[in-house]
């Protein structure tokens, strides 16, 4: 007596489905029987056609890693930003929830990764030499601004490139994000190393 | 000043995820980014090729309606289940969770659908005569099991199907699946028609 269960590729796409982020194995099964079902069967060409159109015409920005699909993107193309502060983050996704928030107008630069000894994550393996070349270039960025996670590989790698950079152009200001208090988070909800930094980053305001 | 946002590519691809059941706008965007992201860029191809794959082997039992990647699926081949009881399923998908159950060896009946006038779904849109073929055949179904939901459109194509079939095969059992009480639910979470269903269809015990 055979146990009865889906055909082998359904299963198939299903464990390709089940890697998506946020997708469990009911979702997957139910997605997969979604995209074979449908009156006209043009759900599976669809998706796979958009994946390979973006896959294909989607890569990192040579100069900042931002995603793009025109060789440079239209951040480091907008020459009205070329000589603004250059805003440091971890990945190239960092950088669109900054520019939403529309109080930043420079330019980015993505370092793929931060330092992380445990994952093998060294300063080899970040895009920190393109970064320096972007410091030595003209116009110079006028501030470096790190928007780096507040966790502890975050940390360390702030700390080590406010070391390189310093070293290198002394006169560069180099700042970090604030950490504080989040947004209508009430001290309650706040963690004790939430707090100490909010305490210890205090502003004068009065 | 061009507002920044993502590719058009990777937006068209965000588009067709957010079709798929259960992904919201926020988790398009996610899984998009996370399927162009990767060191070695192979998930958009994976997940294409398995979409594909799928798409291209997996159809509908000739027979019953099933999903299988051959002529006849494995339930219709097997012919131990030949003679059984016949139960039909508003849907495909429906046979699957029956199965796991354990508690039914016959063989299914996929009708595509439910009677639904509102949306335009008559008996001609359903695989009604195909089922009147197999009530035909030699061996008969020894009785039909109607699995169909308990709503409106399921209670209505209960009906028609069984005065349709007692009028061929005045002889043949004809049931339904009982309504009651869900599995672990207690009487204080049980809606009234749910409730009036349980007490109508109230069993001896003893």
């Amino acid at each position: 007596m055979t146990r009865i269960d889906h055909p082998e590729p359904l299963k198939r796409l299903a464990v390709q489905l089940r890697r998506l982020p946020g997708i469990g194995p009911r979702g997957a099964e139910r997605i997969a029987l979604w995209l074979l079902g449908g009156k006209d069967r043009t759900r599976p060409g669809d998706l796979a056609a958009a994946v390979k159109e973006a896959a294909d015409s989607v890569h990192s920005c040579v100069q900042c890693g931002f995603l793009t699909d025109t060789p440079m993107c239209a951040i480091c193309a907008d020459e009205s930003r070329a000589a603004g502060p250059l805003c440091v983050v971890e990945q190239a996704t960092d950088i669109l929830p900054l520019e939403r928030t529309g109080v930043f107008r420079g330019r980015y630069h993505a370092l793929g990764g931060r330092l992380s000894p445990l994952d093998h994550v060294g300063p080899d393996d970040l895009r920190i030499p393109a970064l320096l070349v972007r410091c030595r270039s003209t116009p110079a960025p006028s501030e470096i601004i790190l928007a780096l996670g507040a966790d502890v590989e975050g940390e360390a790698t702030a700390r080590y490139l406010a070391e390189i950079l310093h070293g290198e152009f002394p006169p560069l200001p180099i700042t970090r994000i604030a950490q504080g208090l989040p947004a209508g988070g009430g001290l309650e909800s706040a963690d004790e190393l939430t707090l100490a930094r909010a305490l210890s980053g205090r502003v004068v305001i009065g």
